[in-house]
């Protein structure tokens, strides 16, 4: 029987990160560097960090972000031997709802709408494996969990970890 | 422990089923009746199924429809003994995702966006009830499933069935 392997969205197929530093740059002419997010929650590496969080509810902000290198290939790839979900905590921002949707169709169209899903607790999200950036929804969750790194979690000491979607492929499409 | 319990919400805890009728005779000057809707997917008792089946796709449909009768008081005790998660398989229309996500904050403010769940297949969402007017969705579930009167369904002799939110409450708060 196929395994269920969840996916997050945010920092582990769509890249937030850097985008959130171009458009911060962009708009305040401030760049900073990846290395000022390290270990941190991620808008306090910004010098304004409420300006920082005030970008995320833009429109657009969630439907302009570029791919992470290497997730869309890698999708196509485990799609062949997993169900796969991508499963994003994408009701705290409800205006990225439809822009999350539209990403999803445009980079992914090989994944069916009946494999999406949006939500705010993951821990009643039921699959095999848990690709993820969060403690806070790996910590809780029935799968088994695999940290998928980002500047906020580089201090992070458990679970699996990943650190670019070559390795995601390593480990779950071996043997 | 506190029992998780999933709850759809078109013709669950939303009167699309009246909505739809209503807005038809609006857009058309048809007035169907609730029985011409017995035992058969929806949009099949409509005159012109195609031209009923686009109103959905409206902007506004979602947002506009009613509650079901004594759904937001039900869910609000239910929430006293319960973990309440709102289950809707809104994917399929994507338009619908924001709507969805107003109405359950107009109706349903003491519902926290972390229980909220937007998705396709819902046989991921693992709870200990679901509550459904849907075949598809209580057939696959892992948690008990409560069939919810609905008219397309009313010929369905399997699952528990409630016929409005008093029966929900009957069943589910009673010693």
């Amino acid at each position: 029987m196929r395994k269920k392997l969840a996916v997050d969205m945010d920092n582990v197929i769509v890249d937030i990160e850097n985008h959130w530093i171009n458009i911060y740059e962009k708009k305040y002419g401030v760049k900073i560097q990846k290395e000022d997010l390290l270990g941190i929650p991620e808008e306090e590496g910004f010098p304004d960090p409420v300006a920082a969080r005030a970008l995320i509810y833009e429109p657009g902000f969630f439907r302009t972000a570029p791919a992470m290198p290497g997730a869309v290939e890698a999708l196509m790839k485990l799609q062949t031997r997993y169900d796969l979900y991508i499963v994003s905590a994408a009701m705290e921002f409800p205006n990225s709802l439809k822009e999350k949707h539209d990403w999803l169709a445009a980079y992914c169209p090989f994944i069916s709408w009946k494999n999406i899903i949006f939500c705010g607790d993951k821990s009643v999200v039921v699959t095999d494996y848990l690709i993820d950036d969060h403690l806070k929804n790996l910590d809780y969750t029935k799968a088994t969990p695999i940290l998928f790194t980002a500047s906020h979690n580089v201090h992070v000491q458990k679970h699996t970890r990943v650190n670019n979607w070559q390795e995601v492929l390593d480990l779950l499409m071996k043997d």
